[in-house]
């Protein structure tokens, strides 16, 4: 085999340097682009086989993508093939009797979620790019917002089936729920970011969808007392979504969107929903709620309407800000109860710096999505200022017991703060993995973990 | 350093060959004995660095050990150390904000469960050894009866202290709920059984204590007719357990016991547990159960004392046969689909073979535990008879797409049947991994990686 055009001789699907979209060179935010010598999109695991045996033994790069919609540069290539995962989007396998489904690794996540909701099954991670990758959302263990009752996609793996960087085929894992038969080799590929190996099919696993489910907002006078009630609220209900927001937050959501956002006289909000046999009757809600978070106001939502409007809201945020200014993601983890002094600290740092920003998030995991916004800074400015700026949250991140990325990934953007956050002595072992797996550096090279 | 006992000074602590008691040469069994130079029992992570050290330096083999109960021959020494981590069972630190616990490895499960649920907290994970410790969990991800609906040991690891083969002491993981930081190195360490490094201090996730929870039996005519219930229940409710057994296996616990399990006409149940909001009102279940299951019976714990009067028959069995004969236990997994199956065949095996098995578990998941019970049988003939019928279960378990162990671990006692499950390229990357780690192969290399 000497070419690669006798792997995929398909001349659709094999794109040379010059026709590569731009939209291939780079990653969700659009802001940087790399450059590549060939563009291909495999069908099957013997064709992804065969380009990465080529590749091994002509020593050239493999940047792998599913939909793009990383935000950490992971996507963005360094010459060599770009290995685009799209076409492998084939539903394998739906099999109800042990709760699973078997797909191509490059099925978009909204279409596994309808795909199995019509089957009155669900697949419980839910980030908030329905237009990501499935494989893609393994690459980065993907959370999004019903993380906190039913974890994130990791809990949701049961096999995969990866390339390995010489070109072999592993098949690990399996459809049985309980597993103690060797290492677990699975959890390795999960969150590596394509280092590792290129994941071309996964069994993933399935609960019965939630009958009902029901979404109520509790509205406070002040931040902190939102906050300070997040534990409060886990220790009583068990949410499936927990969310924190605040009012002028909530307003930018309300411009993009047209709605209005409920109890507008609050200054920050827990929107929280329940489903299955957590929900509560609203007389139980308001005992709950008068009880245990004291003075604090709540709206519970009536219809399909009032549900649907208030998590468009929610969920148009980002593209709220980034319809008015370029915005930079921050997407920290710190654990629950310094949600606060995060969130204090970006107050303080908002006032010292004039930079805005604007936090909500995951507030039942401590999964704060915080947007910088550039506004009118011209490029100089910019960069200064938020290198300045990240320099500072990440610092109080880790004095806080925080992590650089809760879902999103290192990629090339994070890796200055993953090195100051993980321990030499962890990092090493990690490299020594890499290296292991992927002993030319090929796979994904331009990544965290081959970064000193 | 040039002595262990300048490491351990205290003479009660580090013990000569010759006083060994038995009792550490073997494992939970008690049928194998193996051998050792001398037995440790530091106090601290840095005795055991120091200790671990020395091993080093002096290629000496460490087997680890917490309480001994495993079933598979993981802690009966091949010379060198035994490393006693029992006196290692201090509670570090309880943190209510963050729903963590921080304890050394060697706390027995049962006491931490206790300590937890004083603070109205809650550790899942409930193997049936409640006195095995939390290091030797970790280091077989043991499952046990709540996994239905709570998961296993793995789900609640959230950082891991550990001591590598070189004597370097490494901290993986947080207090944080989500973290995509870096490759899942902690997932490694889970589950491999003592041969990647030593658990020395470990940091678990809580849930809130369920306030309420609710034990029924459903009664069936047939055994098909309850294994075939197992996923509809599954579809129906969200239990907390759910455990199969039949008839003739319940009348060795209620001998062993005293107690009588209810509904004696029925030939096979499902034991069932809800807790929390999933909870139902006795006209729901019946409604439920009418309506999903068909033809079946059941029974309603109606208080504390009926309710423990169930899970204590439950829990009984392996000792009620452990009181009249010895017995080899079983851990094998299979889809939940196949459980009928897998016991269908040791129905037929029985008969074939006149081997009396007991077949009963974790039908939730798919785990099996099944007892062959030797009888009068001879040493040799149980090591023949046991041998041809090992062969042929585990053979039908690979053709149903099972795993040899769920819970248990593969040890000494399984290696052969890790062998046949697992591809040699997939055992390939673990022993590479293995190498990487302990390069002079000294920790638990008794155990089946290091076995090609």
């Amino acid at each position: 085999m000497n070419k690669l055009t006798d792997i995929i001789t398909d001349p659709k699907r094999i794109i040379a340097k010059n026709a590569i979209p731009p939209s291939h060179l780079t990653d969700g935010l659009k802001l940087k682009y790399g450059y590549a010598d060939i563009l291909v999109y495999p069908k099957t695991t013997a064709e992804v086989a065969a380009i990465v045996k080529y590749a091994n033994t002509n020593n050239l790069n493999i940047t792998t993508r599913g939909a793009g919609t990383n935000l950490v540069g992971s996507t963005i290539p360094n010459g060599g093939i770009i290995l685009d995962l799209s076409l492998m989007n084939h539903i394998v396998e739906l099999d109800k009797q042990t709760f699973t489904v078997t797909v191509q690794s490059g099925i978009l996540l909204q279409d596994l979620q309808q795909f199995v909701e019509k089957h009155d099954l669900f697949y419980p991670p839910d980030p908030g790019a329905k237009n990501a990758t499935i494989g893609g959302n393994i690459s980065t263990n993907a959370g999004g917002m019903r993380a906190v009752k039913y974890g994130v996609t990791r809990d949701y793996v049961q096999a995969i089936e990866v390339v390995m960087a010489n070109g072999s085929v592993l098949n690990i894992g399996s459809k049985n729920v309980k597993d103690n038969t060797g290492l677990a080799l699975k959890h390795l590929f999960i969150g590596s970011e394509g280092t590792l190996g290129i994941i071309t099919q996964c069994t993933l696993k399935l609960i019965a969808k939630p009958k009902v489910s029901q979404t109520f907002i509790v509205g406070f006078n002040t931040i902190e007392q939102a906050i300070s009630s997040i534990t409060t609220v886990l220790h009583t209900l068990t949410p499936t979504a927990l969310e924190f927001v605040e009012r002028k937050v909530a307003q930018w959501g309300e411009r993009y969107s047209g709605f209005k956002f409920p109890l507008p006289n609050s200054q920050a909000y827990l929107i929280i929903m329940l489903d299955g046999s957590d929900l509560q009757t609203i007389e139980q809600l308001r005992k709950l709620l008068l009880t245990n978070l004291g003075d604090c106001d709540y709206f519970v939502a009536e219809d399909n309407n009032q549900t649907n409007q208030i998590w468009t809201i929610r969920g148009s945020l980002v593209r709220a800000v980034e319809a008015i200014t370029e915005q930079d993601p921050i997407d920290i983890v710190v654990p629950i109860n310094r949600i606060s002094d995060f969130i204090n600290f970006t107050k303080q740092l908002e006032t010292q710096t004039h930079m805005r920003m604007l936090a909500f998030g995951h507030a039942g995991d401590g999964n704060i999505h915080l947007c910088i916004l550039r506004d009118n800074r011209d490029d100089k400015q910019w960069q200064s200022d938020l290198q300045n700026v990240h320099q500072a949250l990440y610092q109080k991140c880790l004095e806080l017991g925080g992590l650089p990325s809760a879902e999103h990934g290192i990629g090339t953007a994070k890796v200055s703060y993953y090195n100051a956050a993980i321990p030499e002595a962890n990092r090493q072992l990690m490299r020594t993995i890499k290296q292991q797996f992927d002993p030319k550096n090929l796979l994904n090279n331009q990544v965290y973990m081959t970064v000193v």
